[in-house]
């Protein structure tokens, strides 16, 4: 039964239905929306906001609301907000398809920024006051403490900031959760920081449950529905030869004495190349590898079931079902072998950089000279967002970008001669990686970078257009006074222009 | 005498001119040298080695070195070596004219790169083995530890790396530097790094020598001459409305409550904007600064010796002629006022993140998202580097740039479509600030930012230009599928291309 995951007796009387939970919530409200990558989020709430934000609309009333979220959440949340029409702004990340086409046709603000700076930036008081934080649960302590579900994200800061509390408690979470989360909800503000005392990726230093004063809970809702789960495709021939070259590489600097042979803690974005590179390390030549990432998916999953990997930190747990089942299954097994964090914990500066994390995320194209494009579709069109892509790749140890060389069976090239969006520039970016092979661009200049990524990634389809560009680029720039970047203005973005006039980067 | 700096015996012995030294440096040498920001960088030894390259070359033979410094050094140093045409490989930073030159000239390869990586990569073995370390000190002591002089860089590293030290005593410095410095040298590789113990702005964690072998010392040289100290342009009304906004706004977050009266650790980039903007705080309403910054100028010098700033870390102090003197003559009333310590701490994302420093740094122009160029002259030619302007806006607490709103007698605009080189992207600007006003992007979604830039902070003779883009960016990438970021591909770098062409920015 849901109610016996409330411990706290005084907050069962606090549970309604979504419904009228959803009557705290009015026009032009700030909320903080737990949620990171598909778990974690509220399962009720949100359509019944959208309900009352549909109602609204059919009176001729406007109704929307803010809403700063851990990341991505799922259909029955961003998805059916969105679909009512009922965001107005929307921040950090997302990665839901009506969502997305509201934030591209300008009904949704939307600012995408990198998740280490979330809870900071709520605690400075960048987005104003938050009206009510809504939490997912998987219950509540004796004490009224939240003990969070499969991911946590900014719920510390959220529950702290906000004005009020509405807390989803969801019996379809695995109660075996409690204790595998370590709140620390100690970072502040200047000036008076410490250090965050964890040395290691695996060390426990804050509680199991999240504090929240009960009086600040104005609603409890009882849910019982799974996160969003979704399937990963099975790692294809494009990915297994991506992550081989990742494998080889590591190998390779492991044999030469600067990576210990239990590497460093590996942080891996989302998606299927990602997944499929941590597929590959179940049969790499590592042993005790670590994880200290923002999300955990199946792969890593998989290393740590196979024994591959120690231990794992990250702030949300995001599976497709059958992950899913392995991990709901062996649970006794992981609790000692997973710990989730707040996402101010899992994404800090402070803590990659000192930890030395190996940043393995995936792109939407890079440039010749190494800027990589992760969120813009042609530059103007929103994917989903940088996420924390941008914390592991600035204050890491590598930073490795992967994607197949073509996209959309070949009629978009991943290597262009300027990336339409910059999201990691030349200075952060250490390696590309594709199907083709892998450029390492440290301790090199731009144009050395450049005959490395168009020989070593790009797909043959383009490499002599790339060459082209670039052997153009050059003359013109000698022309123009410095050919330190070479690059011709007027013709930098024309690859993605020709795509968009005609669905084909080929010059026909 | 210079010889009466060698405290210790034995490495009097090693004393030899600049040119028997340069005999130690053979072409194809990978050397680090000190330097930073025209302090702390060798006087007579560059000029050696160029004799010797040219003399080299005169004979039909290659001579060339790699060179990796702190920053950016002098004629003295990187003018001979280019003049010479003897450096083939450059990083992290520079600024000399005829190294630039050389550079987008293509006979220089340049990595610009963050300076907080700097010293991790070396230690990393990034750059392979550095065969010799050129070190300027003020002094060495009886144990054979390096006094540094008036900048440390990274010079810790940079002994640490290289299988020979060479060393120049330069009798000019000011003995008082003695005490001076912090050197912190236990940062290290992980998987081992632990929290560096720094947690207010002028903590010291060190020691105030930079502990070297004496068996690796293979040369001194001692030399005689004072740092490259340019002279700043006194404010002018331009940088005068600049500081005056950004000193409103702080004073603003101050009465919100939402900085102390103090405010937080300041940084300031290079330049006489810059300079102006610690100018502007002699008369405004705080009170016990604090400073923590990379170069510390004649601005923050000053607001020490008003007694407005209590103190300040550094990593290197680069004054011109007339504050040297005041540094000189005020000696003992600053050496407990100021710190300065290797470039990985000055730098360091933990340390900035902490600390939550408020840093200020000038751009060669914004684009109406908020992305900054602060490296490339449109867009292909390189001017002197990113420095630790990225090392400060990606983790500090605020990142405000500052230019004037045009340049060139108003035929280049600061604020354009789309920048022609991305250093600092649209997730990390917080604040763009020019003559005509301040934009805050915090928060706000590419469109609402764009408006504000283009209206606070273009220049008139710009912002009709800037409004009819924007307008007609929306209708296009509309047709193209998404306006989260709304962009005329292949018109958005068209003004650089005006200028390239015409060499005005305006449409004739």
């Amino acid at each position: 039964m849901s109610i016996d995951r409330i411990r706290h007796a005084g907050l069962r009387d606090k549970v309604m239905s979504a419904e009228q939970a959803a009557e705290f919530v009015q026009n032009g409200m700030n909320l903080a929306i737990t949620g990171f990558t598909g778990a974690g989020y509220p399962k009720a709430l949100p359509t019944a906001i959208a309900n009352k934000a549909k109602a609204a609309h059919e009176r001729g009333e406007q109704f929307s609301i803010g809403m700063v979220t851990g990341a991505s959440t799922a259909p029955e949340c961003d998805g059916v907000l969105a679909e009512a029409n009922a965001v107005h702004f929307r921040s950090p990340f997302q990665s839901d398809p009506t969502l997305r086409n509201s934030i591209n046709a300008g009904r949704t603000a939307y600012q995408d920024m990198h998740l280490s700076h979330v809870e900071q930036q709520m605690r400075q008081g960048f987005y104003g006051q938050f009206d009510i934080a809504i939490i997912e649960a998987s219950g509540i302590t004796e004490e009224g403490h939240i003990i969070p579900a499969m991911g946590i994200g900014h719920a510390v800061e959220a529950i702290k900031c906000a004005k009020h509390v509405i807390i989803e408690v969801n019996a379809a979470q695995n109660a075996g959760l409690e204790g595998m989360h370590d709140v620390y909800g100690e970072v502040g503000l200047p000036p008076h920081r410490k250090p965050i005392p964890l040395v290691g990726a695996f060390d426990r230093i804050g509680t199991p449950y999240i504090e929240c004063a009960a009086d600040k809970v104005i609603a409890i809702v009882l849910t019982n529905g799974g996160d969003r789960n979704s399937k990963f495709a099975d790692p294809d021939d494009v990915s297994m030869r991506i992550a081989a070259q990742i494998i080889d590489f590591l190998d390779h600097e492991v044999k030469a004495g600067r990576l210990p042979k239990s590497l460093l803690p590996l942080q891996s974005g989302v998606g299927n190349v990602a997944n499929a590179v941590m597929a590959g390390l179940l049969d790499a030549p590592f042993e005790d590898l670590t994880g200290y990432t923002e999300v955990l998916q199946d792969g890593m999953l998989d290393l740590i079931l196979a024994g591959k990997m120690k231990h794992a930190s990250a702030t949300a747990l995001s599976f497709s079902p059958d992950a899913l089942q392995r991990f709901n299954d062996n649970i006794e097994f992981l609790r000692d072998k997973l710990i989730l964090r707040p996402m101010e914990i899992s994404n800090n500066p402070e803590i990659i950089r000192r930890l030395g994390i190996i940043g393995m995320n995936a792109m939407i194209e890079a440039d010749i000279y190494g800027n990589v494009n992760s969120t813009h579709v042609m530059g103007t069109k929103m994917m989903n967002g940088i996420g924390g892509s941008g914390d592991f790749t600035r204050n890491g140890f590598f930073s490795f970008y992967v994607s197949p060389s073509t996209a959309k069976g070949g009629a978009i090239s991943s290597i262009v001669p300027m990336v339409s969006h910059h999201d990691h520039t030349e200075h952060d970016v250490m390696f590309i990686v594709t199907e083709q092979g892998m450029a390492d661009l440290r301790g090199k200049s731009p144009k050395q970078r450049a005959k490395l990524i168009i020989e070593n990634c790009s797909h043959p389809d383009y490499r002599d257009m790339l060459r082209d560009y670039y052997d153009r680029a050059l003359a013109v720039s000698e022309k123009a006074g410095g050919i330190h970047t070479p690059h011709i203005l007027l013709e930098a973005l024309s690859w993605h222009q020709r795509f968009v006039e005609t669905g084909d980067m080929r010059i026909k």
